[in-house]
Protein backbone atom coordinates (compact mmCIF):
# COMPACT_ATOMS: atom_id res chain seq x y z
CA UNK A 1 0.00 0.00 0.00
CA UNK A 2 2.81 2.42 0.54
CA UNK A 3 3.29 4.99 -2.45
CA UNK A 4 6.17 5.36 -4.20
CA UNK A 5 8.26 8.53 -2.46
CA UNK A 6 7.65 11.80 -4.96
CA UNK A 7 10.49 13.97 -5.70
CA UNK A 8 11.24 17.53 -4.71
CA UNK A 9 12.09 20.32 -6.65
CA UNK A 10 13.33 23.27 -5.66
CA UNK A 11 13.64 26.71 -7.57
CA UNK A 12 16.26 29.00 -6.86
CA UNK A 13 17.52 32.37 -8.04
CA UNK A 14 17.82 36.38 -7.41
CA UNK A 15 15.14 39.03 -7.91
CA UNK A 16 14.01 39.23 -11.84
CA UNK A 17 15.59 35.95 -12.94
CA UNK A 18 11.87 34.75 -13.79
CA UNK A 19 11.37 32.28 -11.00
CA UNK A 20 7.04 33.35 -11.26
CA UNK A 21 6.67 32.42 -14.80
CA UNK A 22 8.98 29.12 -14.47
CA UNK A 23 6.82 28.21 -11.89
CA UNK A 24 3.69 28.23 -13.48
CA UNK A 25 5.41 26.61 -16.71
CA UNK A 26 7.12 23.89 -14.50
CA UNK A 27 3.72 23.28 -12.72
CA UNK A 28 1.58 22.81 -15.81
CA UNK A 29 4.34 20.73 -17.47
CA UNK A 30 4.49 18.18 -14.63
CA UNK A 31 0.31 18.28 -14.18
CA UNK A 32 0.62 17.41 -17.71
CA UNK A 33 2.55 14.57 -17.06
CA UNK A 34 0.08 12.79 -14.91
CA UNK A 35 2.27 13.85 -11.40
CA UNK A 36 -0.09 14.71 -8.41
CA UNK A 37 2.47 18.05 -7.39
CA UNK A 38 2.15 20.25 -4.40
CA UNK A 39 3.76 23.64 -5.30
CA UNK A 40 4.69 25.91 -2.36
CA UNK A 41 6.74 28.34 -1.27
CA UNK A 42 9.55 29.93 1.16
CA UNK A 43 9.54 31.75 2.96
CA UNK A 44 6.18 30.42 3.67
CA UNK A 45 3.52 27.94 2.31
CA UNK A 46 2.31 27.41 6.08
CA UNK A 47 0.31 29.59 8.42
CA UNK A 48 3.25 30.04 10.78
CA UNK A 49 5.63 30.25 7.86
CA UNK A 50 3.36 33.12 6.14
CA UNK A 51 3.46 34.80 9.73
CA UNK A 52 7.09 34.82 9.53
CA UNK A 53 6.91 35.69 5.88
CA UNK A 54 4.91 38.99 6.85
CA UNK A 55 7.54 39.79 9.45
CA UNK A 56 10.78 39.13 7.14
CA UNK A 57 9.31 41.21 4.38
CA UNK A 58 8.18 43.95 6.20
CA UNK A 59 10.08 47.22 5.12
CA UNK A 60 9.43 48.73 7.99
CA UNK A 61 11.90 45.67 9.96
CA UNK A 62 15.10 47.68 9.21
CA UNK A 63 16.52 46.82 12.59
CA UNK A 64 15.99 42.81 12.00
CA UNK A 65 19.41 41.45 13.01
CA UNK A 66 20.33 38.69 10.56
CA UNK A 67 20.48 36.48 13.59
CA UNK A 68 16.95 36.95 13.73
CA UNK A 69 16.37 36.58 10.17
CA UNK A 70 18.25 33.22 9.74
CA UNK A 71 16.39 32.12 13.20
CA UNK A 72 13.25 33.14 10.95
CA UNK A 73 14.15 30.89 7.72
CA UNK A 74 14.40 28.60 9.30
CA UNK A 75 11.70 28.57 11.58
CA UNK A 76 9.46 29.05 8.40
CA UNK A 77 11.22 26.01 6.49
CA UNK A 78 11.06 23.45 9.58
CA UNK A 79 7.32 23.89 10.13
CA UNK A 80 7.16 23.69 5.71
CA UNK A 81 9.04 20.36 5.91
CA UNK A 82 6.91 18.88 8.99
CA UNK A 83 3.36 19.88 7.69
CA UNK A 84 3.95 20.44 3.74
CA UNK A 85 6.83 18.79 2.04
CA UNK A 86 7.69 15.33 3.80
CA UNK A 87 3.99 14.39 4.11
CA UNK A 88 3.45 15.52 0.56
CA UNK A 89 7.05 13.12 -0.40
CA UNK A 90 5.99 9.93 1.63
CA UNK A 91 2.37 9.88 0.00
CA UNK A 92 3.69 9.69 -3.07
CA UNK A 93 3.23 13.68 -4.37
CA UNK A 94 5.55 15.81 -5.96
CA UNK A 95 6.86 19.07 -4.75
CA UNK A 96 7.87 22.34 -6.52
CA UNK A 97 8.76 24.46 -3.56
CA UNK A 98 10.05 28.23 -4.73
CA UNK A 99 13.32 28.47 -2.77
CA UNK A 100 14.57 25.80 -0.12
CA UNK A 101 17.52 25.93 2.37
CA UNK A 102 19.98 26.94 -0.32
CA UNK A 103 18.30 30.31 -0.49
CA UNK A 104 19.55 30.90 3.32
CA UNK A 105 23.39 29.35 2.47
CA UNK A 106 23.32 32.64 -0.26
CA UNK A 107 20.80 35.43 1.45
CA UNK A 108 21.74 34.94 4.96
CA UNK A 109 24.94 33.34 4.49
CA UNK A 110 26.36 35.32 1.50
CA UNK A 111 24.44 38.47 1.81
CA UNK A 112 24.08 38.62 5.24
CA UNK A 113 27.67 36.90 6.39
CA UNK A 114 25.96 34.29 8.93
CA UNK A 115 28.87 31.61 8.86
CA UNK A 116 28.09 28.80 6.76
CA UNK A 117 28.47 26.40 10.06
CA UNK A 118 26.15 27.82 11.41
CA UNK A 119 23.52 27.41 8.50
CA UNK A 120 24.79 23.37 8.16
CA UNK A 121 23.74 23.10 11.59
CA UNK A 122 20.21 24.74 11.74
CA UNK A 123 19.93 22.80 8.26
CA UNK A 124 20.81 19.34 9.91
CA UNK A 125 18.03 19.31 12.73
CA UNK A 126 15.46 21.74 10.96
CA UNK A 127 15.16 20.31 7.91
CA UNK A 128 15.12 16.40 9.02
CA UNK A 129 17.15 15.10 6.24
CA UNK A 130 15.03 16.44 3.74
CA UNK A 131 17.06 17.64 0.55
CA UNK A 132 15.89 18.61 -2.69
CA UNK A 133 16.13 15.63 -5.62
CA UNK A 134 16.20 18.50 -8.33
CA UNK A 135 17.66 22.27 -7.89
CA UNK A 136 16.49 24.70 -10.46
CA UNK A 137 19.40 27.64 -10.13
CA UNK A 138 17.91 30.69 -12.27
CA UNK A 139 21.28 32.19 -13.00
CA UNK A 140 21.67 35.88 -13.94
CA UNK A 141 24.09 38.94 -13.66
CA UNK A 142 22.57 41.13 -10.76
CA UNK A 143 22.21 43.96 -12.84
CA UNK A 144 20.06 42.33 -15.60
CA UNK A 145 17.71 40.44 -12.76
CA UNK A 146 17.60 44.27 -11.12
CA UNK A 147 16.75 46.10 -14.31
CA UNK A 148 14.10 43.32 -15.08
CA UNK A 149 12.23 44.12 -11.49
CA UNK A 150 12.54 47.63 -11.35
CA UNK A 151 8.94 48.01 -12.66
CA UNK A 152 7.56 46.12 -10.01
CA UNK A 153 6.30 48.62 -7.31
CA UNK A 154 7.55 48.49 -3.98
CA UNK A 155 10.72 46.06 -3.57
CA UNK A 156 10.14 44.40 0.14
CA UNK A 157 12.93 44.52 3.12
CA UNK A 158 15.40 42.23 1.24
CA UNK A 159 14.67 43.55 -2.00
CA UNK A 160 15.71 46.81 -0.97
CA UNK A 161 19.02 45.62 0.02
CA UNK A 162 22.18 46.89 -2.61
CA UNK A 163 23.89 45.18 -5.76
CA UNK A 164 27.12 43.84 -3.58
CA UNK A 165 24.14 41.88 -0.85
CA UNK A 166 22.76 40.03 -4.20
CA UNK A 167 26.30 39.73 -6.02
CA UNK A 168 27.62 37.92 -3.02
CA UNK A 169 24.02 35.33 -2.53
CA UNK A 170 25.07 34.72 -6.18
CA UNK A 171 28.26 33.64 -5.68
CA UNK A 172 27.24 31.48 -3.25
CA UNK A 173 24.16 29.76 -5.07
CA UNK A 174 27.03 29.15 -8.21
CA UNK A 175 29.56 27.67 -5.62
CA UNK A 176 26.90 25.32 -4.36
CA UNK A 177 25.94 24.33 -7.88
CA UNK A 178 29.48 23.61 -8.53
CA UNK A 179 29.55 21.46 -5.42
CA UNK A 180 26.43 19.60 -5.64
CA UNK A 181 26.56 18.91 -9.58
CA UNK A 182 23.84 15.71 -9.37
CA UNK A 183 21.36 17.99 -7.62
CA UNK A 184 21.64 21.07 -9.24
CA UNK A 185 21.06 22.22 -12.82
CA UNK A 186 21.31 25.44 -13.68
CA UNK A 187 19.68 27.46 -16.35
CA UNK A 188 20.93 30.64 -17.99
CA UNK A 189 18.08 33.29 -17.07
CA UNK A 190 19.04 35.52 -19.37
CA UNK A 191 17.27 33.27 -22.14
CA UNK A 192 13.65 33.55 -23.22
CA UNK A 193 11.09 32.17 -20.79
CA UNK A 194 10.22 29.07 -23.11
CA UNK A 195 13.84 28.28 -23.59
CA UNK A 196 13.82 28.93 -19.73
CA UNK A 197 11.23 26.24 -19.20
CA UNK A 198 12.59 24.10 -22.11
CA UNK A 199 15.86 23.58 -19.69
CA UNK A 200 13.68 23.34 -16.73
CA UNK A 201 11.36 20.55 -18.24
CA UNK A 202 14.03 18.51 -19.58
CA UNK A 203 16.10 17.95 -16.24
CA UNK A 204 12.66 17.41 -14.78
CA UNK A 205 11.76 14.71 -17.53
CA UNK A 206 15.40 12.96 -16.43
CA UNK A 207 13.91 12.98 -13.13
CA UNK A 208 10.87 11.07 -13.95
CA UNK A 209 12.51 8.76 -15.71
CA UNK A 210 14.59 8.08 -12.47
CA UNK A 211 11.23 7.39 -10.62
CA UNK A 212 9.98 4.22 -10.59
CA UNK A 213 6.47 3.72 -12.54
CA UNK B 1 31.75 59.17 29.55
CA UNK B 2 30.97 55.41 28.97
CA UNK B 3 28.42 54.31 31.76
CA UNK B 4 28.49 51.63 34.30
CA UNK B 5 27.29 48.75 32.74
CA UNK B 6 23.66 47.88 33.98
CA UNK B 7 22.74 44.36 35.50
CA UNK B 8 20.29 42.14 33.91
CA UNK B 9 17.64 40.39 35.76
CA UNK B 10 15.29 37.71 34.57
CA UNK B 11 12.28 36.46 35.73
CA UNK B 12 11.34 32.38 35.60
CA UNK B 13 8.08 30.51 36.60
CA UNK B 14 5.88 28.83 35.73
CA UNK B 15 1.89 29.46 35.31
CA UNK B 16 0.13 30.77 38.09
CA UNK B 17 4.05 31.52 40.10
CA UNK B 18 3.18 35.13 40.34
CA UNK B 19 4.96 36.57 37.66
CA UNK B 20 3.37 39.30 36.57
CA UNK B 21 2.72 41.03 40.21
CA UNK B 22 6.43 40.32 41.19
CA UNK B 23 7.28 42.13 38.07
CA UNK B 24 4.74 44.96 38.94
CA UNK B 25 6.65 44.59 42.97
CA UNK B 26 10.31 44.74 41.87
CA UNK B 27 9.89 47.18 39.21
CA UNK B 28 8.99 49.87 41.32
CA UNK B 29 11.38 48.65 44.23
CA UNK B 30 14.19 48.91 41.48
CA UNK B 31 12.94 52.64 40.46
CA UNK B 32 12.35 53.66 43.68
CA UNK B 33 16.44 53.00 44.47
CA UNK B 34 17.16 55.24 41.48
CA UNK B 35 17.84 53.03 39.36
CA UNK B 36 16.84 53.50 35.91
CA UNK B 37 15.38 50.14 34.60
CA UNK B 38 14.04 48.68 31.30
CA UNK B 39 10.94 46.19 31.40
CA UNK B 40 10.83 43.93 28.71
CA UNK B 41 9.98 40.45 27.70
CA UNK B 42 10.27 37.36 26.33
CA UNK B 43 8.29 36.12 23.88
CA UNK B 44 8.25 39.65 22.47
CA UNK B 45 9.48 42.42 23.50
CA UNK B 46 10.64 44.33 19.64
CA UNK B 47 8.03 44.74 16.91
CA UNK B 48 9.30 41.60 14.96
CA UNK B 49 9.18 39.47 18.67
CA UNK B 50 5.89 40.66 19.28
CA UNK B 51 4.92 39.65 15.99
CA UNK B 52 6.55 35.60 16.93
CA UNK B 53 4.35 35.82 20.01
CA UNK B 54 1.25 36.06 18.40
CA UNK B 55 2.42 32.47 16.60
CA UNK B 56 3.87 30.77 19.56
CA UNK B 57 0.73 31.23 21.67
CA UNK B 58 -1.82 31.46 19.49
CA UNK B 59 -4.29 28.52 20.16
CA UNK B 60 -4.71 27.82 16.35
CA UNK B 61 -1.55 27.11 15.78
CA UNK B 62 -1.84 23.27 16.99
CA UNK B 63 0.26 21.44 14.39
CA UNK B 64 3.28 23.89 15.23
CA UNK B 65 6.39 21.59 15.53
CA UNK B 66 8.75 21.59 18.13
CA UNK B 67 11.68 22.33 15.64
CA UNK B 68 9.90 25.58 14.86
CA UNK B 69 9.11 26.59 18.25
CA UNK B 70 12.36 26.97 19.43
CA UNK B 71 13.50 28.26 16.09
CA UNK B 72 10.92 30.99 17.06
CA UNK B 73 11.69 31.35 20.07
CA UNK B 74 15.36 32.27 19.68
CA UNK B 75 14.29 34.20 16.82
CA UNK B 76 12.47 36.72 19.40
CA UNK B 77 15.30 36.53 21.68
CA UNK B 78 18.11 36.92 19.22
CA UNK B 79 16.20 40.48 18.40
CA UNK B 80 15.41 41.22 21.72
CA UNK B 81 18.94 41.02 22.69
CA UNK B 82 20.08 43.58 20.01
CA UNK B 83 17.41 46.19 19.88
CA UNK B 84 16.35 46.16 23.57
CA UNK B 85 18.67 44.60 26.43
CA UNK B 86 22.16 45.16 25.18
CA UNK B 87 21.74 48.46 24.62
CA UNK B 88 20.19 49.54 27.85
CA UNK B 89 22.77 47.50 29.56
CA UNK B 90 25.65 49.47 27.51
CA UNK B 91 24.02 52.66 28.49
CA UNK B 92 23.80 51.71 31.92
CA UNK B 93 20.21 51.46 32.88
CA UNK B 94 18.82 47.98 34.50
CA UNK B 95 16.83 45.46 32.48
CA UNK B 96 14.30 43.50 33.84
CA UNK B 97 12.43 40.78 31.83
CA UNK B 98 9.98 38.19 32.22
CA UNK B 99 11.60 34.88 30.68
CA UNK B 100 15.02 34.75 28.95
CA UNK B 101 16.58 32.05 27.76
CA UNK B 102 16.16 29.33 30.84
CA UNK B 103 12.97 29.28 29.71
CA UNK B 104 13.62 27.66 26.35
CA UNK B 105 15.82 25.10 28.08
CA UNK B 106 12.51 24.17 30.58
CA UNK B 107 10.12 24.48 27.87
CA UNK B 108 11.51 23.49 24.59
CA UNK B 109 13.95 21.24 26.02
CA UNK B 110 12.14 19.55 29.01
CA UNK B 111 8.46 20.37 27.89
CA UNK B 112 9.01 19.43 24.01
CA UNK B 113 11.38 17.48 24.61
CA UNK B 114 14.00 19.35 22.38
CA UNK B 115 17.63 18.16 22.51
CA UNK B 116 19.78 20.47 25.46
CA UNK B 117 22.99 20.70 23.29
CA UNK B 118 20.88 22.22 20.73
CA UNK B 119 19.55 24.67 22.90
CA UNK B 120 23.11 25.38 24.16
CA UNK B 121 24.10 25.65 20.99
CA UNK B 122 22.01 28.61 19.62
CA UNK B 123 21.86 30.10 22.94
CA UNK B 124 25.65 30.51 22.16
CA UNK B 125 25.04 32.81 18.76
CA UNK B 126 21.94 33.99 19.18
CA UNK B 127 22.51 35.51 22.70
CA UNK B 128 25.83 36.99 21.55
CA UNK B 129 26.95 36.44 25.43
CA UNK B 130 24.07 38.36 27.22
CA UNK B 131 23.67 36.48 29.85
CA UNK B 132 21.50 37.63 33.59
CA UNK B 133 23.25 38.66 36.24
CA UNK B 134 20.41 37.18 38.37
CA UNK B 135 17.27 34.96 37.62
CA UNK B 136 14.78 34.56 39.83
CA UNK B 137 12.86 31.51 39.57
CA UNK B 138 9.06 31.80 40.75
CA UNK B 139 9.02 27.76 42.45
CA UNK B 140 5.44 26.41 42.58
CA UNK B 141 4.51 22.54 42.60
CA UNK B 142 2.27 22.58 38.96
CA UNK B 143 -1.24 21.54 40.14
CA UNK B 144 -0.96 24.64 42.30
CA UNK B 145 -0.10 27.01 39.71
CA UNK B 146 -2.70 25.68 37.47
CA UNK B 147 -5.31 25.97 40.00
CA UNK B 148 -4.60 29.31 40.77
CA UNK B 149 -4.43 30.40 36.90
CA UNK B 150 -7.50 28.64 36.24
CA UNK B 151 -9.59 31.60 36.61
CA UNK B 152 -8.11 33.60 34.12
CA UNK B 153 -9.83 32.58 30.88
CA UNK B 154 -8.85 31.03 27.86
CA UNK B 155 -5.54 29.67 27.74
CA UNK B 156 -3.11 30.26 25.06
CA UNK B 157 -1.40 27.58 23.14
CA UNK B 158 1.19 27.10 25.68
CA UNK B 159 -0.59 27.12 29.31
CA UNK B 160 -2.97 23.87 27.32
CA UNK B 161 -0.50 21.28 27.52
CA UNK B 162 -0.95 18.10 30.16
CA UNK B 163 0.87 18.80 33.77
CA UNK B 164 3.42 16.12 32.44
CA UNK B 165 4.77 18.77 30.17
CA UNK B 166 4.73 21.60 33.16
CA UNK B 167 6.37 19.10 35.99
CA UNK B 168 9.40 18.36 32.90
CA UNK B 169 9.56 21.93 32.62
CA UNK B 170 9.88 22.22 36.17
CA UNK B 171 12.36 20.15 36.99
CA UNK B 172 14.80 21.82 33.96
CA UNK B 173 14.38 25.07 36.21
CA UNK B 174 14.84 23.43 39.12
CA UNK B 175 18.26 21.88 37.95
CA UNK B 176 19.43 24.82 36.10
CA UNK B 177 19.20 26.45 39.58
CA UNK B 178 21.07 23.73 41.48
CA UNK B 179 24.14 24.10 37.91
CA UNK B 180 24.11 27.87 38.29
CA UNK B 181 23.53 28.83 42.08
CA UNK B 182 25.59 31.66 41.93
CA UNK B 183 23.09 33.64 38.70
CA UNK B 184 19.72 31.57 40.48
CA UNK B 185 17.78 32.73 43.18
CA UNK B 186 14.88 30.47 43.93
CA UNK B 187 12.24 31.82 45.44
CA UNK B 188 9.33 29.11 47.19
CA UNK B 189 6.10 30.57 45.50
CA UNK B 190 3.49 29.51 47.41
CA UNK B 191 4.66 31.78 49.95
CA UNK B 192 2.29 35.40 50.04
CA UNK B 193 2.55 38.08 47.38
CA UNK B 194 4.59 40.49 49.74
CA UNK B 195 6.88 37.56 50.99
CA UNK B 196 7.69 36.75 47.49
CA UNK B 197 8.34 40.46 46.54
CA UNK B 198 10.42 40.75 49.92
CA UNK B 199 12.78 38.08 48.99
CA UNK B 200 13.39 39.10 45.33
CA UNK B 201 13.87 42.58 46.63
CA UNK B 202 16.72 41.32 48.51
CA UNK B 203 18.28 39.44 46.05
CA UNK B 204 18.06 42.70 43.81
CA UNK B 205 19.64 44.44 46.80
CA UNK B 206 22.43 42.23 47.05
CA UNK B 207 23.17 42.78 42.95
CA UNK B 208 22.82 46.76 43.79
CA UNK B 209 25.86 46.02 46.67
CA UNK B 210 27.86 44.61 43.96
CA UNK B 211 27.57 47.21 41.73
CA UNK B 212 30.26 49.85 41.36
CA UNK B 213 28.58 53.46 42.84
Amino acid sequence: MSAVRGKFISLEGGEGAGKSTLLAGLRDCIQQRGIALVQTREPGGTAAGEAVRAIVLDPAQRGLAAETELLLMFASRAQLVREVIEPALRAGQWVLCDRYADASYAYQGGGRGQPMERIAELERWACAGVVPDLTLLLDLPVATGRARAAGRGDADRIEAEADAFFERARAVYRERAVAEPDRFRVIDASQSPAAVLQAATLAVDVLIGESPA
